[in-house]
């Protein structure tokens, strides 16, 4: 049995979660958020205990680990610690993104782990600098802390050549890597998994499409128990729209929009990270909450998630011929697993693919289960996601495989 | 009954044809290439008069366009001329290509007209600064002669909103025009009007995806007569991979690329529309033919193929789900019509949307035919594109227009 911490670092925030591994049981998690102020809102939960405080950040995140570590070893208030000492944390895995081609894998943190991810950074900015600047606050807090990357683009690594490859000059894509490399990995995978396990076959005889919707979106297409597809290309920018990330997106948009706003091309890719997607469409949020409250009145709201679900449809179809049918498809993520209505809209008038939904199963807001109607030729599931688990399972793996043994000879051992 | 001039400019060629109108007879037609050099080879056909030769074109367009119009008026050895005046010739059409939001249309050519084709020259660097020199030229040698634009982009403007919106500000895309438009309408117009003849139902009746495959690539699905989804985005370099031009592209791979290669924007996108595509992948050539037939023994040229099927495969499901099914498959342009294998393996384990060849139909290389299996679900069809008599009939249709009369009228009265 070994504890595992696992850690999401967005660009204000920190999530953090304690996993007792192998099984996956969570001790104790957290998140803190608008890190970088005086007051940044602290939540947390151990077992039925469940608090919340403000933190001071402005001397940045360093803060909000310590915070998090304090957590785990003294507890707060009326929430017990769970740890005696931070060294029984045998590994912190890190939801890492882009770590270019050679580290589509879960690999220990080094300083040639740290250059990859750092020749990534300046075209995954919402992603990459800020996981560098965390991960090196981890290991001047926890030097004796194995530290390990769970790279999202692991799960794609088999994708076949012909789908992973862009119409460009080869030696841009051999010596430069840039190709189609996909993300939400973890999630993608324990979906799949899961998928299998409810549908009751094994994942290596089903062809499941999962649909991961959320502030970030994408869809894999797994055929046997491998990625053949994914939406996401290059980097978390293209695919589907996100939140306020822009998704697929001509790039000679990039030169006629520099000559016509006269902004520099740093300023477009700016824009299209920060105030694009669903935001930039509806002008109103990027958060879906928001636009399926507006829509009724607000025809920019209509039309945000209206071109969401067109473009979750077209990849839908393509992956469905992609892999000659669907057997089955899985809803994950913030807006795949609470909203009813874009599953809803996503599924409507897709007789052709054979999913039709049960609207009842789908309205019904809880827990993981089957929603397609009972005659649906494929089965469609709505499963909360768990990344964390396979960022703990990835790093536990990971660990074991360095010192030469396997997972369940490390999971003894610590 | 109309004498139209149609023309079609490529950055180094010239081609053209002159129909009877409204039946769309061909009087003469011919192809000039290399146009800059001392010696372009002209090549034409009038009847069964066919010939060839070398042009002095080192001064430019122009000398190609006074051979072109010396040929219709006088003729060439034993070729006879087919008009006694050039003033015969009631309109010119040209197939224009991008003149952003304002003409998707067919329109008669104005100063205003040729500046909205400038706005979006720099990002259609292939298509539209030869056009516009080009009918410079006309107007100077043609000055009494209507020149009309039919723009590629004409057969797609009745698109969604949501499926014409990419997720970027929508200031953007209401005030610069920055959405999907679409191009080959021409050869999508003709050839959905041609499968519905063929299928024998009224195409307001059917849902048909045009798979235009050639140096450049697009599918459009029309449904009920409209297009509905089209692959190409804001320029032709979008959508699926071309000959030497990329196609879909993550546009976070520019600044990566720029920074890892050294070389300014400007030049990464002359890449992107000069050596890319299936150029690049392969390293070979961008010509259909040269890859099928390298392809056993070079693995790139058979990577370029299997990627150029997957991106079809891909597209075609994608609006097969947009459309919930599809009633009729059409291939057109020079690998669609040409290229048994791409038919067949486009359509090789598609049983997911009940598309079915039948090889020995599929294998044969002449006409226009369905060559779908008899038991398919959806009938597909090999339809040899004629996009100069679209644009003739839009040509005829805008002068007419003009005058404030009837197509018939405008015929009858020229």
């Amino acid at each position: 049995m070994s504890y595992i911490l696992v850690v999401n670092i967005g660009s204000t925030s920190l999530k953090y979660r304690l996993l007792q591994m192998p099984g996956g049981d969570t001790l104790t998690r957290g998140y803190i958020e608008r890190i970088g102020g005086a007051a940044s809102p602290y939540s947390w939960q151990t077992g039925r205990h469940k608090g919340s405080c403000k933190l001071d950040t402005s001397q940045g995140t360093i803060q909000a680990i310590s915070a998090m570590l304090d957590m785990l070893v003294k507890g707060a208030g009326a929430t017990p610690p769970v740890l005696r000492d931070i060294n029984e944390v045998a590994g912190v895995g890190f939801k890492v993104v882009h770590g270019g081609y050679s580290l589509r894998t879960s690999a220990r943190i080094t300083e040639h782990v740290l250059a990859c991810m750092e020749d990534f950074s300046r075209v995954m900015p919402a992603h990459n600098p800020p996981y560098i600047q965390a991960i090196r606050e981890f290991q001047r807090l926890l030097p004796d802390t194995p530290l390990v990357g769970a790279f999202e683009t692991a799960f794609h690594r088999d994708m076949p050549d012909y789908a992973s490859v862009y119409g460009l000059p080869y030696a841009w894509t051999e010596q430069l890597g840039v190709r189609r490399y996909g993300f939400h990995g973890a999630s993608h995978r324990y979906v799949s998994e899961r998928a299998a396990e409810l549908h009751g076959h094994p994942l290596e005889d089903l062809r499941v499409l999962v649909c991961h919707l959320g502030g970030s979106s994408s869809l894999a297409a797994v055929q046997h128990g491998v990625c053949v597809a994914t939406s996401m290309g290059f980097t978390t920018q293209s695919g589907l729209p996100m939140a306020k990330r822009s998704g697929d997106l001509d790039p000679f948009a990039l030169p006629y929009l520099m000559e016509k706003t006269g902004k520099s091309l740093q300023e477009i890719l700016d824009v299209l990270v920060t105030q694009s997607g669903l935001a930039g469409i509806s002008g109103l949020s990027g958060d879906m909450r928001d636009l399926e409250e507006q829509e009724a009145t607000n025809p920019r709201a209509h039309l945000a998630i209206a071109h969401f679900v067109h473009e979750i449809k077209k990849y839908l179809g393509a992956f469905a011929a992609v892999m000659n049918g669907l057997d089955v498809v899985a809803f994950t993520g913030g807006i795949g697993e609470n909203s009813a209505r874009i599953r809803r809209d996503v599924c409507a008038d897709m007789d052709v693919l054979g999913i039709e939904l049960d609207d009842r199963l789908n309205d019904n807001p809880d827990g993981e289960r089957c929603i397609s109607a009972p005659g649906s030729q494929v089965a469609v599931y709505r499963i909360p996601t768990n990344e964390e688990f396979i960022v703990a399972r990835e790093t536990l793996r990971c660990l074991a495989e360095q010192q030469g043994g396997t997972v369940s000879d490390y999971s003894s051992r610590n």
